[in-house]
């Protein structure tokens, strides 16, 4: 096949909760990513036919694959799953991490195909075929990976159920540390650790934060933002599965942070800062406190990305 | 004394909760109100000499009266409690209505004594003045029925121990149908109906609508707006407080309202509306089902307040 009808496609990470917005809240970063190749061929069905970065981890069966199911989702819709497409996936971040790993292949996988074939869909259209492919690694039904990984920005998520969700403007100079320590915290025991109930009390408290840090970030206030991100919920009980959770936070919001909490069920964690040069104090400082135990990781620093999964040169 | 140095304020009714927003969001609404007038006397000190339409229920012992608490405490910071004050307090609206009567008479009597003395304080300034009347009456610390009377619009509390808030630009044409029926509903009871848990799902559901309501308010988006405006925690509860409070909804919701709850803790009922005409027919619709238990009940249509308490015509 000729260069011309193939498709290279690069889906960002995201953190999702951002503190108080467990379940309904998550952004794009620039970088670490997942990309995508797709390509016609003459053999009818999709064939995933290389991947690179998973450690052999992950399936080439397209059925047990999300970036696999993302996309035979969105044909079988179409009525197209007799096309002949060829799939390579260039695993470029960890999985496991807390940064929509499953996510971002997820999206990169009905995205790419949707443009193979002439983008037939928008990129909200797109959106419950992505969140198929989420659900099939993940087991559960939430947007809040996919929506900021599909549009780009900051996604709030009224519903996950109804996939009702709204945009929200970044303020220009909101910057994300986002850091990766190599622990393993398995998605299943970070949602265990859950209770089932909470006091009304924290529910109000969590409100009140989530408002704050919407009213926040569409007036660019950036006190506010510092104020509201708090999490009663998830990080109490969740950061015991990452050594040193406190240390490192305390690290974060003295080097300028905004705030801190875990991205997603972690281990990854984040903080919001502003400006750049800020953000890279305290992605540093972050790391040395990993390092310090030790612990490997990586720092990402990142603006908010606005633009989510695209086409990328071959 | 002369009419020059006596002060006429009116002080707005105020819808808080507002559905998903239990405890955190409030608005003001142009109409009923309460009316407070001072002026200064010679003896020294703060004498409420008159109320009216409390059916003599209210205190005239200003240590015993949410406005002459409110004032007083005001006088206490400025260190002015020699000052020689009268107040009259005209109540023009139900108490114990769900429709912040104490917010508004709280809110009057500061921000009249403040004016009278020359304005040492802005609004802001006024906040914890206001609400500690407020909490002399209702027990509570809650600023989400005396922010809006104070500023007026829809406002936002982040954090009542903080008395963090933001204001929320009101959509254009957004009107809320106010009814009140002639019920007691004792906040003591509404409150103690509300469970000390909740499941995390109900908590995640109300964040979800909360912020939806947010986005939609600030981003004019009817539908989002109409979306959002559930309330999983307490109306489910609550409701039962209220006669015919579902076939009220059910009402509201066909004669076109955007979404109908409780007013505070009740028992007013409230419903958002786009426009003034669809707001007169909820406000019909929702008054006629009390009616029919028969209840008396008064219904009120009005924009979204942008003002707050302000100075009125003596």
């Amino acid at each position: 096949m000729s260069n011309s009808s193939e498709i290279r496609v690069f889906a960002p990470a995201t953190v999702a909760n951002v503190a108080c917005g467990y379940d309904v809240l998550g952004f794009a970063i620039d970088s670490p990513g997942d990309e995508i190749v797709v390509r016609h061929c003459d053999k009818p069905g999709l064939h995933i036919t290389q991947i690179t970065g998973d450690g052999g981890k992950l399936p080439k069966n397209p059925t047990q694959n999300c970036a696999g199911v993302a996309a035979l989702d969105l044909l079988k819709h179409l009525g197209m799953t007799d096309r002949g497409i060829e799939m390579e996936i260039h695993k470029k971040m960890p999985f496991g991490s807390g940064l929509g790993s499953s996510s971002a292949s997820s999206v990169a996988g009905a995205f790419a195909v949707n443009k193979l074939i002439g983008e037939p869909l928008t990129k909200k259209q797109l959106l419950p075929f992505a969140m198929a492919g989420e659900a099939s690694a993940d087991g559960a039904w939430h947007a809040d990976n996919v929506a900021p990984c599909l549009f780009g920005g900051i996604v709030f998520i009224r519903s996950n159920d109804e996939l009702d969700f709204a945009q929200i403007p970044a303020p220009k100079n909101l910057w994300a540390a986002v850091v990766h320590p190599d622990i393993e915290v398995l998605t299943k025991v970070a949602r265990g650790i859950l209770p089932k109930e909470i006091p009304l009390e924290n529910a109000t408290q969590q409100i009140g934060n989530l408002g704050g840090l919407l009213c926040g970030l569409i007036q660019e206030d950036y006190g506010l933002i510092s104020r509201s991100i708090h999490d009663v919920i998830a990080e109490p009980r969740r950061q015991k599965l990452i050594p040193d959770f406190y240390k490192a936070k305390r690290a974060a919001i003295s080097a300028g942070a905004l705030g801190f909490s875990i991205s997603g069920a972690g281990p990854s964690v984040f903080a919001l800062c502003e400006g750049e040069e800020i953000a890279h104090k305290v992605a540093d400082a972050i790391s040395k406190v990993f390092h310090a135990i030790p612990i490997e990781n990586q720092a990402y620093v990142s603006r908010i990305n606005p633009t989510g999964v695209h086409v990328i040169e071959s």
